[in-house]
């Protein structure tokens, strides 16, 4: 059973805050292992690679190499079925033709003094793609992080994937190769971001780093930012769904669970106006518990982690939502557009009863990286915007500098800074 | 005298890569002092940033408020002179309609299929400004920080200013209320960032936190981060002049002087093609520092950070250029537009002898919050774009589900994710 919380009782309050403060993963202090990697890998480049890989995937890259050939992803294309690998360039067919849409443009004007002023976007030379091992290895994921970078232009796009007792999913080479993946390395862990940050003899050094991983990965990518840049750290997934009583629960039930089967620690809460509605749709969720490959650990999640709210309407509702802001929003109500406008916070919104967040995932052509643990109150998805960077230009002839200079040293003067002053001042007639 | 390089030299690759590798801060580790009083604040809220700010800043919160009041913004605005105050408002007016042209537009269109997809921008609803106290406390930067905040329709502009012995820069508080900051609270250090990221009794939270500071503010925000969103962690700033011999040595002596100024650990650059030229600068530069009222950091900067190069000609200075991926840019050069296309990474750009980088600073209209240390690689300046977050919406009917769901199914399966695969099943007909 899940939580249970309804608006009109007198601790609802207390209750919702409770649960958005609940935290779902155990935090790890792993930063000093992780630096000495770091370090470690600056130090001896390659030679840390071989020995980190061998300890920690037993795996011999002196053998294998540390680079993954042509021939190895030719031969994994050849491994995955014909309707998984046409399914992924559906995908990724989507997925570009949506994200190109992304693609920012210059800007140029000049401004009625006569001063050009405009924003130039370039694309970052070389990004580097981590990619989970082991279960979370998914293509999708590797679809997701680098088409917005083969949209943006990015020359190099550099991925990283342990593989662990020299295990890979020829799927993500599949993938990798789709999305325009330009070189792979068969590495993970602090020491695959390390050697990114820093470059090794193999590795050229990438500009930014992104995609999931896990602890060591994270602080990582903490670690190395400065160096480079990186994406958002991800934490568990989560999903909410408002839906009225209209639904099929057995609908909402499976998304609620496909949400949970992810990752113990992810999250599923559904907002209901109807009390019955609510009680069907956790009897569909525990039957369909029994017949699910993933059973233990979606039960885990839903019990740990899944609340039904009651709310006694949906505008009531969307306060709730954007206190929640959660990663994913699914409306399955009669008049979504009604309650669009009043959603503030969320990563993606998946609109009405047929729009299930699942379509997200895989082929809708929106990002399936999103904002988790209410950081969509202040971040957004992964865009072609991540890969891509802007340049101001300002542009002043002899009148425009007439015209501007005298503010600009005033406040020099103002700030105490005479070295600015006399920049501006040493070239006006004066 | 500065560092000098020869682009014909032998050991210029290296001298060159050495100077790239330049560290020009110490990296002080006050994580753990931090991460006390962040816990601090968190466990007694305004009793504690009574106490930091008695011990820190020797001023008593209890005497004086946390918050600054209306009447003593009113009484700041009395105490600056009328020719700053203009100058003020004419930078703002600028910078904000520079900004307007930022603000992104929501976009919303059905592919083929009919599928609905978009993009919703929404202004994040409450954002905190630190601003540094004493030396760095700069009224430009309020309004470079506040502005964009302000143009994207953040409700809740909330500044924190320490005042060490309650000393406080009314040109700071005319700023702020310039460039509509709503609330301003008298604390700075670590406590301040503590107060935004969780609240307290007087101060409610904030979604994300902006603005310089020092290292104890820099690491604070790094740790809160994740709660919080942040900007970029600010470095010393930085400026390289790419210019010919046909400028004035004193201007361009002033814009290396303008930047040395600002730290000791700032850096200037000049790029030239002509050894004659470069040897006036130097000159120049020694000369001017005779007269300037910061000629003791502005020296140290030039001395320790300041460095020549001397090039064959520009188009191969461009991919040092690119290299060093500086803050500022200045192209003072017979033709600017011809390099224009071949810089690839800069915070900003200023084109030709007139447009002096403390233009921009000021009263250009762009903003003056540039990625430092080499991080325009990979990294933009402050923007509208950093006030808002993007929610993406995805629309299918039936049919739509029909199309995509196969696909979907297909690619669920590969994962092994079940209940993925059936939350699309079970809406399809089949």
């Amino acid at each position: 059973m899940a939580l249970r919380l309804n608006f009109a009782d007198s601790g609802f309050s207390d209750a919702f805050t409770a649960l958005l403060a609940m935290k779902r993963e155990v935090s790890q202090d792993v930063n000093d292992v992780v630096s000495a990697i770091i370090d470690d890998v600056r130090a001896r480049g390659d030679a840390a690679l071989i020995d980190y890989t061998r300890k920690f995937d037993r795996l011999d890259l002196q053998e294998t190499g540390i680079a993954i050939s042509a021939e190895e992803i030719e031969a994994a294309m050849g491994k995955v079925d014909g309707e998984t690998l046409e399914a992924l360039k559906f995908a990724h067919a989507r997925i570009r033709a949506h994200h190109e849409k992304q693609m920012p443009t210059d800007d140029y004007y000049v401004d009625p003094v006569g001063v050009g002023l405009g924003s130039r976007w370039t694309a970052i030379e070389a990004v580097g793609l981590y990619v989970p091992g082991g279960l979370a290895s998914y293509p999708s994921s590797v679809l997701m992080n680098a088409v917005p970078a083969q949209v943006a232009g990015v020359e190099r796009i550099v991925m990283v994937v342990p593989c662990p007792d020299g295990e890979l999913n020829p799927l993500v080479l599949a993938a990798a190769r789709i999305a325009g993946v330009s070189e792979i390395y068969r590495i993970g862990g602090a020491q695959a971001v390390a050697a990114l940050a820093y470059g090794t003899d193999t590795i050229a050094p990438v500009a930014k780093i992104v995609g999931p991983g896990n602890a060591y990965v994270a602080a990582a990518k903490k670690q190395v930012f400065g160096t480079v840049g990186i994406d958002m750290i991800a934490g568990p997934s989560e999903v909410l769904v408002v839906a009225d009583g209209n639904n099929s629960a057995d609908w909402i039930a499976a998304d609620l669970l496909a949400q949970a089967e992810h990752d113990e620690a992810a999250q599923s809460i559904l907002i209901t106006d109807d009390a019955g509605f609510a009680d069907a749709v956790e009897a569909a969720v525990e039957s369909q518990l029994k017949t699910l490959s993933r059973a233990e650990i979606a039960g885990a999640s839903w019990r740990d982690f899944g609340a039904v709210i009651l709310v006694p309407d949906f505008v009531s509702a969307m306060p709730l939502v954007n206190r929640l802001a959660p990663e994913h929003l699914e409306l399955a109500v009669d008049d979504p557009d009604a309650l669009l406008p009043l959603v503030r916070n969320a990563g993606a919104i998946f609109i009405g009863r047929h729009t299930p967040e699942v379509i997200g995932d895989y082929v809708g052509g929106s990002n399936h990286v999103l904002p988790t643990a209410r950081s969509a109150r202040f971040s957004s998805g992964l865009s072609v915007l991540d890969y891509v960077k802007r340049t101001s230009v300002l542009r002043l002839g002899t009148e425009q500098l007439e015209a501007l200079g005298p503010s600009a040293i005033a406040l020099a003067k103002a700030e105490g800074l005479d070295a600015h002053a006399r920049s501006v001042a040493i070239r006006m007639n004066r």
